[in-house]
C-alpha cells in the first residue's frame, strides 16, 4: 500500500532543502521499490501570498489525511507585518494543534565531525546525544484567553494563558519514558513548580506516571532555569528531557546550539497512536528556521531536512534499517569533510545544497 | 543621616555569605565613617520554621521601610513539602511584589581570571559584559488566575496567566534604555511575539518607547528562543538585554553560566524613583541559590553576596567610588589566585568563606 507523504516546503530555504529529500524519495521508489506517493501544498508566507491565510483548508485536509507530513520552514521579513492571525507561524501552529501532534521529539546530537564547531569546549559536547521531548499542543501556546485588550487611557493589556490538564502531562510523560527505555533509561523532567501552578501539576503527574507504569526508568526533576544552566554547564548529564511547550522551545534551541550542529537537527511531531490501526499522525521538520537571508542561493544546508525524513522513516513507517542507513550516510559525508557554508571548516570542501544532497544520496 | 539596611540572609549558604558583607559594612562604618545602620530578619525556610510563613508581616514592614534590603538565598530540601503558599520562594516573590521591585538588573560579566572556567571557549567569553534587565513584578509569576482546579474523573487543570500592561513594559524598557546609555548604548529586547499576545504588546511598547524617548540608543528585537541560542553562540554581541519575568529567569541563568563566574554574580532589584525624594526601593541578592549541600561548612563563595552589596552602594546610595573600589577588590583577589572551592583552578590557593571575605576586605 502506498505511503502518502504530504510535503509542505514553506518559505525561505524550505523549498531548496525539500528538493533534496524529493531526490531521496525518488531513489527509494525507483531503486528500493519503496512505495511513497507524494503530494505538495503551501504553508506560511507562501500560502498567505496565494490564499491570504497561513494554510488553506484544502491543504489542512491533505495534511490530516496523509500518512506523514514533511514540513520545511516558514516566515521571513516579507510577512513581518501581516495580521497576527495569518502570520506564517499560524500555519505551523494550526498543523500541530489540529493534527494533535502533542509529542515533539528533538534530538540534540553532536556529529563527531562537527564537535569543534560548538561554542562549548569540545570535550563537553563530543558524543552528546540528548533527546528533548517537548509537549507541543498545550501550554501558553494555545491557552485562552490569549488577547490584547484596550484598557483606555493609552493602556493595553496583553494576556496569554498557560494551561495543562492531567491527561496532557500523562501522555507526554509516557512518550518520554517509553523513549528513555530505548536509550539510557533516564528522564529529566523540567518545569518551574516554584512559581507556576501548572509546574506543580506537571511535577505531580510526571511523578505519578513514573510510579504507576515506568518505575524501571530513572526519573529526575529540575527547575527549568537550572536546566538551562545545566545544559550549558554539562550537557552530557542528560538523556531524555521532558518539558512543556514554552520551556521546550527555549531549551531545545539552547541544546541545538550546543551541538555545533544547528542547521543539522531534525524533529518529529507525533500524535497519539490510533486505537485500531496503531498509526500516528506525524509531521517532520528541521529545527532551523527559514533563513530568508540565504534563501534561493543554492547554499542552504539540507541535512536537517534529510535527517527529518530519516526520523519519518523510523517513526511513521518503521523502516528502521533505512533510517539508520540514511543517518549513517549523513555522518559519512561529514566525516569526509564535505560541508555547506554554515558548517565549513578548514581543510573541508565547500559545496552547495544540491551537491550536499547528491553526496548523501550516493552514500545512501 | 543613617542609611538603613535590612538584612535577610535566608537559608542554606545565605547566612554565611551575609556574614562577610557584615564585616565590610562594619569596616565602612568604622574606618570610612559610613553611617550604615543594620537590622536583620528571617525569610524563606528559616522564616517558615520560626513563624509558619515565608516572611512575617513584621519583617515585610521592615523591608518596606528600609533604604535597601540585602537578601541571601532561600530554599532547601527540608522545605520541599511545605504548602505552596508558604514555600521559601513565596517570601522572595512577596518582597519583589510588595516592594514593587519591577526592574531586576543581572550583570553577566566574565572575570578575566575565570574565563577558562566557562564551558564556552575562552575567546567567546573573555571580556564578556552583558546586563540583563528583567521585568520582575509581572508576567506569569503573578498573573491571575493561577490555580489548580479539580475537574473530576481524576483530571486536574493547572493554570497560570501571563499578563503585561503597557505601563509595565514602558517602565522596564525605560530602565534598559537609560542603563544602555551608560554602557555600549545598545538594547536587545526579547519576547515570543510569534506565539504570545503579551509578546506582541511587549514588542510594540518597547518600539514606541524607543521612538518617543530613546532613539539615540540602538534597539534590536529577537525572539526569546533565538536569543537563548545567540547567548550560547556569541554572547559578546549583546550589551543590554531587556525581557519579561519568565524569559529573564531562563536567559539570565544561561548567561550567568556562560561567564564561568556563576556563584559570583550579583543582582539588583529596583522600584520606581519616588517623585519627591528620588529614592527607589531596592533589594540586592546573589544570582546563585541556597546551595543546601554545602551550607554550614564554611566553604561557600561569598563573592556574589559581596558584589550585590557593591551594587547596593552604586544604585541605592550613589557611592560610586566605593562600589568601584569593592568590585576592583574582588577582581584583584581573583587575579591573585585566591579561590573558594567552586572556582578552584590549578595553581590557585583554596580558601574558605571567611578567608575569602577577609582577603577582599584587605584589598578594599
Ligand atoms: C516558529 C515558532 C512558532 C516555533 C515555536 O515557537 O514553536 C519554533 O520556534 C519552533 O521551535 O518550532
Ligand atoms: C527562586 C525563584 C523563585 C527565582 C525566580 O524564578 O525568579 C529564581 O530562580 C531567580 O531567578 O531569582
Amino acid at each position: 500500500m502506498a505511503k502518502n507523504l504530504f510535503l509542505l516546503p514553506g518559505d525561505g530555504i524550505g523549498p531548496e532543502a525539500m528538493g533534496e529529500v524529493r531526490k531521496i524519495i525518488a531513489y527509494m521508489n525507483d531503486a528500493m521499490k519503496a512505495d511513497f506517493s507524494l503530494d505538495e501544498g503551501l504553508v506560511g508566507g507562501s500560502a498567505y501570498d496565494a490564499h491570504g491565510v497561513a494554510i488553506s483548508e484544502e491543504d489542512m485536509a491533505k495534511a490530516m489525511a496523509a500518512d506523514a507530513v514533511l514540513f520545511g520552514a516558514v516566515g521571513g521579513p516579507k510577512w513581518d507585518t501581516v495580521p497576527y492571525e495569518v502570520r506564517p507561524e499560524a500555519g505551523l501552529l494550526r498543523l500541530r494543534k489540529d493534527m494533535e501532534l502533542f509529542a515533539n521529539l528533538r534530538p540534540a546530537i553532536c556529529y563527531p565531525a562537527l564537535a569543534s564547531a560548538s561554542s562549548l569546549k569540545p570535550e563537553l559536547v563530543e558524543g552528546l546525544d540528548i533527546l528533548i521531548v517537548r509537549e507541543l499542543t498545550g501550554g501558553v501556546y494555545f491557552g485562552e484567553p490569549k488577547e490584547i485588550i484596550d484598557l483606555g487611557n493609552g493602556q493595553k493589556r496583553g494576556i496569554d494563558t498557560q494551561i495543562y490538564d492531567t491527561y496532557e502531562i500523562e501522555r507526554i510523560a509516557g512518550v518520554a519514558f517509553e523513549l528513555a527505555r530505548t536509550r539510557k533509561n533516564t528522564v529529566c523532567s523540567m518545569e518551574k513548580r516554584n512559581v507556576m501552578k501548572s509546574g506543580v501539576l506537571w511535577n505531580q503527574v510526571v511523578t505519578e506516571t513514573h510510579k504507576r507504569s515506568y518505575s524501571d526508568v530513572k526519573l529526575e526533576h529540575m527547575l527549568a532555569d537550572a536546566g538551562g544552566m545545566q545544559l550549558v554547564r554539562a550537557p552530557k548529564q542528560f538523556d531524555v528531557i521532558v518539558t512543556d511547550n514554552l520551556f521546550g522551545d527555549m531549551l531545545s534551541d539552547v541544546a541545538a546550539m550546543l551541538t555545533g550542529s544547528l542547521g543539522m537537527l531534525p524533529s518529529a511531531s507525533l500524535g497519539a497512536a490510533d486505537a485500531k490501526t496503531g498509526q500516528r499522525k506525524a509531521m517532520y521538520e528541521p529545527v532551523h528556521g527559514s533563513a530568508p537571508d540565504i534563501a534561493g542561493k543554492g547554499i542552504a544546508n539540507p541535512i536537517a531536512m534529510i535527517a527529518s525524513f530519516a526520523m519519518c522513516l523510523r517513526y511513521s513507517f518503521n523502516m528502521i534499517a533505512e533510517a539508520d542507513h540514511l543517518e549513517k550516510a549523513i555522518a559519512t559525508v561529514l566525516d569526509k569533510g564535505i560541508r555547506t557554508g554554515d558548517i565549513m571548516a578548514e581543510g573541508c570542501r565547500q559545496v552547495g545544497t544540491t551537491e550536499m544532497g547528491d553526496t548523501i544520496l550516493k552514500e545512501f
